[in-house]
């Protein structure tokens, strides 16, 4: 009970602080005196601090303000993709306090070499995040793959080129191997949680070659039965349309996914970041690739039609690469989705760009350990 | 906690009964005192009964049985359709006990008059319910419909010809109005209670001359962030196809209600069932019908490749008046979600029948008071 009680007082705190002891006595319905002992116990654990005078409208003795610690408990995030590695520690506020995102070309080398990196560069964001006063309470690795259900392997994640990779076999003996997540899931999640436009219930979508979704549906994510929820990329569009790599024919990523729309827009050559080649050549006017855009933009209107009518989200996200697209991608989507949506109110103003973008993924990996904080404080001293 | 421990105790039970009290202790994880203190305010409140000796291949004593009571809580279901009503009582058990189905033609009538026959059917149902010893703890009423936000209304219901219909209003005022909720809903949890292979998350069709789904999600209805969840037959097929009543172009209705699949088969006339007068074709062998059958449920396969990519359910459930479509139009379903589902496995032994039908609707009516009792035992002495 008590354990219930310390989350309590510390989510609100973290979802409407600072505020006085009195005010979270009010939000949270338990006596005054109840509180106090409450907010003792997280200030000497060092999440909470009782800061200078809060100012007050009101009459009478004005109270402290309680907010959460800027120092202590923290949580590490750690990214793999095509072309970099990325690591950030946020505090308990949910502040990024330590930032990095440094240029590898990870497909083209051994699994072993890239995880080793990656360890040195969490190494390093540690000593960085302890010169801070912060102490990494967990550390969660964001791969853009699917991962076996024991969640310690990545089964398969075609732009790294891995297969059966798991990354605690790779990682130093003497550092603690991180959890791994799905990095659409963690964008959705750092949607959910530092997106600033409150949904809870959303279809994230992170776009670039592949296009995934993750569902959050009552503010958790929503893994489905068998894990396998938010596969928006494989939504039929034309169902003679084009074979896709999965198999089937006419799936979304065949019309919206970013080498799919270079094709469609004539651009030849390979490139290491198809999103930004796209946004290069929309931002200069070329025609063709403004026509793909538009296209996209309307298969993906028609993908998120079903996904509307389905699951009724109170949000739908463009987030990753893709929130770099929006200017091109999102007035299609919303004309679409007018002329689709037809069986019930659809406010298009439910339709955005993430305000997070590529950072999500990473951000969302840090989040994870801090959330887990707040929504259980008590398990720091278990 | 008592509270709470009360309906652990008495889940328990309609779980996995008849148990004795120590068997309960041990699922529970309660000491045998204080599971016998539970199960004596269980069986004082006429909840549970503890029966004769149990069966038992242990040596030692045999233990006496407790199970749900068949008398005293129940839950009254009342429905409405175009062409009937329907009243039924289930005991703690969720069995049914007294089940009407009087036909009716309500479309041609006045709210009004319709649901003072219903309030009659109830009136009778709740008198045969007693004389069995049942005691009526709540009602509700299953609506072909969409609800108000305050679901006291029914806002539109095309089928009965019902616009803005307030039931309570015409219900008599002698007797406590009934409570509203949508069928397709209701037919959803009747599977999920009663269905017979359990599944926590599941897609459950309810189709006749619209085509609705339902979501469960962890085991709980999903009614989507605004309550329009499961709006599967408006996913669309064709994005050039025909014009839906609803507005938009090539929805799944178009292809598989059952008033667009007796077009396509070419047979005239007015139904008062089309659903039975597709079977009574299909069962003659009448080509265009069956032929009409198979894209139907093409057509559902594409549809539901959605459904399948985006939430993952463990069961896709036809239910309702489809049921008995069941044998036309599962082959082709089968096949397209096999041919579309690639990016994923899938395994065609989710796709089933209902077992209940078009029982399901009002037999979940009247389930989901006797459900409440049981998550919560304590609400009757509140």
């Amino acid at each position: 009970m008590r354990r219930q009680n310390l989350a309590l007082v510390l989510s609100t705190v973290a979802a409407s602080g600072p505020l006085s002891r009195a005010a979270v006595a009010g939000r949270v319905g338990l006596t005054r005196a109840a509180v106090s002992s409450l907010v003792d116990e997280l200030l000497g654990a060092g999440l909470l601090v009782e800061g200078e005078t809060q100012a007050s409208g009101k009459a009478g003795r004005p109270g402290r303000a309680l907010a959460l610690h800027d120092r202590g408990p923290a949580g590490l995030g750690l990214e793999v993709g095509p072309a970099h590695l990325g690591a950030c520690v946020v505090d308990l506020r949910g502040e990024p306090r330590v930032w990095h995102r440094v240029p590898a070309l990870n497909r083209s080398r051994p699994a072993e070499q890239v995880l080793g990196e990656l360890a040195e560069l969490a190494a390093a964001s540690t000593r960085e995040a302890l010169a801070l006063g912060l102490r990494i309470e967990g550390a969660v690795l964001a791969v853009p793959g699917v991962l076996g259900p024991a969640h310690d392997t990545v089964e398969h994640a075609p732009n790294l080129g891995w297969h059966g990779v798991v990354p605690a076999e790779h990682w130093p003996a003497a550092l603690r191997a991180p959890e791994l997540e799905n990095e659409a899931n963690l964008g959705a999640l750092a949607e959910l949680w530092r997106g600033g436009e409150p949904a809870d219930t959303l279809v994230h979508i992170s776009a670039e070659t592949g296009i995934g979704a993750a569902l959050v549906i009552d503010g958790r994510l929503f893994r489905g039965a068998a894990g396998y929820a938010g596969e928006l990329g494989h939504v039929p569009v034309h169902t003679d349309g084009p074979r896709c790599s999965c198999g089937a024919r006419g799936c979304l990523e065949q019309y919206a996914g970013a080498r799919a729309v270079l094709r469609a827009a004539g651009v030849r050559g390979t490139h290491r970041d198809p999103v930004a080649a796209l946004v290069d050549r929309a931002r200069e006017g070329h025609a063709p690739t403004l026509a793909a855009l538009t296209r996209a933009g309307e298969a993906f209107g028609t993908a998120l039609t079903s996904a509307v009518n389905l699951v009724d989200p109170a949000a739908i996200v463009l987030g990753g690469a893709y929130t770099e697209l929006a200017p091109w991608l999102l007035p299609a989507m919303t004309t679409e989705l007018t002329a689709r949506v037809r069986v019930r109110p659809w406010d298009p103003d439910t339709l955005r760009p993430s305000r997070l973008g590529r950072r999500g993924p990473l951000l969302g990996a840090a989040l994870l350990t801090t959330q887990r904080v707040i929504t259980d404080p008590a398990r720091l001293w278990d």
